[in-house]
């Protein structure tokens, strides 16, 4: 376990390399690729703590083997469960989240997980001294609806009208989380680094984000032979992000001297649904015409005013950061993935 | 107890005559001025819910005697006392929260009873039928810092950057509180109107309030002969509402047949803060010149971006209600209330 020893200048950095991490909601598609790539770069444990009512066994059993790796079934809602995990932890990445669907169904676990959690994953941080604490926040804090446009900044307000009551209450959700990390920073010196991702996809992809439906519902009509369905002209804007390009994001928020700063962590460019259902088409070697659909008002859907972009630059300054992987290449590692595991 | 009658068309309306009402986090300010409104539009009720963790029997002293007031010891945290407090109620408001200074040095409290005890009462008055609950929500859903200039509409978006952590979490958690009431409008059919107030004050002001502070700060000094104080230049924009034209909203808000919307709640016209000390020194009749003070960068302070104002064109067309007491007139009547009572 790394320390800084006395006389050191203060640093805000966490090296990978024989250092301990918790994973805090773990046992999923940004989780188990994180745990992957923290054990590749080194690190002398990862623990991946879950209480597996989203996450699953499956999400992380391509890990298992490394000795390095522990699961604890544990939930962010029992803050002595937190401070055991969090003990003797060098850094501490907090996934554990409702999105907008869940949101949606259920906003009082909703606002317990993402808020209660949140609380007491610092608080559990704070109590044990852990070094850095990652936060995942997300482009939902610059909100939904017809405000929406143009290049979304770390500055950038929230935009809520419009927008439908789950998107709302979890872009709230995800401005108190950054708050809290800002607020226990300030009074009790907590290092930490917020990283607003865009919305994720790639292997190990699961039908919970309403964006990335997008690309796994096209995935799956196509497959079976059926249509793509495109809603409206298919224009409208979303910004993605390759998993693997949010591990890297992760591993470098730990391993950057940065501490009190939010960051937007997207991909290289944004597209269109359009474009979607073509290269998801495309890539799964089929000629099926989109067709267009109007859509289903029963669903919680995530729309803007217009084109848009999460803008990535400050990451890069701040935790050297940039993405690698492009819309084509990991829409065809998902789609590889898809096929050889049978998912 | 008033009821819709079953071949009546559907309204939004409640009148306050011969209507029950639930205020809870009433033994206060705003809550002690629309009891006694209610009471004196001809309610047949008004039940004060107050844990009188900050409200005080002070507040509410002066309607004792009214055998329609009632009042009631319990806590927004436990929704057992708000399903008994609820039942057979017609109205409920809503006022139990915790403002920027309280979040300052408690957010878990403070999160706890913005969040969670408004949706314990959500829960109560879909559990009891009520038909109406006034929701108070805040101007600070339009944030702070540099961002927040100009007229503030009800579709402007909740800047955060550069603003304290206390005053963003207190913003979000409003946020939250109008959406919790919006989805349960969608979802389980109940009446809400928010109403986001600019910064309250008149009799019966206390000292929780960051920018009502002002006012009542800078006659503590004048009154005791010393200078008043004025922050920097003394150019910044506030813009305050009188506690009365807050009642009238409140009862404007339940008889207007309104629901599922959210409109702004502010006095005639912004001032500055040097403009509030001219006003507080010559209605206090002392001619004290005032001090230019830095800000005390311990304290929480809620500052914008340069001149604006919390337009409230929409509660004119929405619930009817616009703003009759300015600040000459407001102030006047504080200072009075403090000299007669002693405070």
């Amino acid at each position: 376990m790394s320390k800084r020893t006395a006389h050191s200048p203060r640093t805000h950095a966490l090296s990978v390399r024989d250092s301990r991490f918790l994973i805090v909601g773990g046992a999923s598609l940004v989780g188990s690729a994180t745990a992957e790539l923290l054990l590749a770069e080194g690190a002398a444990e990862v623990v991946i703590l879950d209480n597996f009512f989203q996450g699953s066994a499956e999400a992380i059993k391509h890990l298992t083997g490394d000795a390095r790796l522990k699961t604890v079934t544990a939930d962010v809602m029992r803050l002595p469960q937190l401070i055991a995990a969090t003990s003797g932890m060098d850094g501490v990445l907090h996934l554990a989240a409702l999105m907008s669907l869940t949101m949606d169904r259920d906003p009082w676990m909703g606002l317990d997980v993402n808020i209660r959690g949140t609380q007491n994953v610092i608080e559990a941080c704070c109590i044990n001294g852990v070094r850095k604490l990652v936060f995942p926040s997300s482009n939902a804090v610059y909100g939904y609806g017809p405000g929406v446009v143009g290049d979304l900044v770390e500055t950038s307000p929230f935009h809520s009208t419009g927008a439908p009551p789950a998107a709302i209450l979890y872009g709230a959700s995800k401005i108190i989380g950054e708050q809290l990390c800002r607020d226990a920073h300030l009074k009790r010196g907590l290092d930490y680094v917020a990283l607003r991702y865009s919305t994720i996809y790639g292997e190990r992809q699961h039908y919970r984000a309403a964006n990335a439906l997008y690309i796994i519902e096209t995935h799956d009509r196509v497959r079976r032979g059926e249509r793509p369905r495109v809603i409206g002209d298919g224009s409208e804007t979303k910004h993605f992000v390759h998993v693997s390009d949010v591990a890297r994001a992760n591993a470098a928020a730990f391993t950057a001297n940065a501490t009190n700063v939010a960051v937007n962590i997207s991909g290289p460019k944004p597209v269109t649904t359009l474009e979607i259902v073509r290269l998801v088409t495309e890539l799964s070697g089929r000629d099926l015409i989109p067709e267009h659909v109007e859509p289903d008002p029963s669903k919680v859907r995530l729309t803007s005013g217009g084109a848009w972009a999460l803008d990535h630059t400050l990451a890069g300054q701040t935790i050297g950061w940039r993405p690698q992987v492009d819309m084509r290449e990991g829409i065809r590692r998902l789609i590889a993935w898809r096929e050889a595991t049978g998912n």
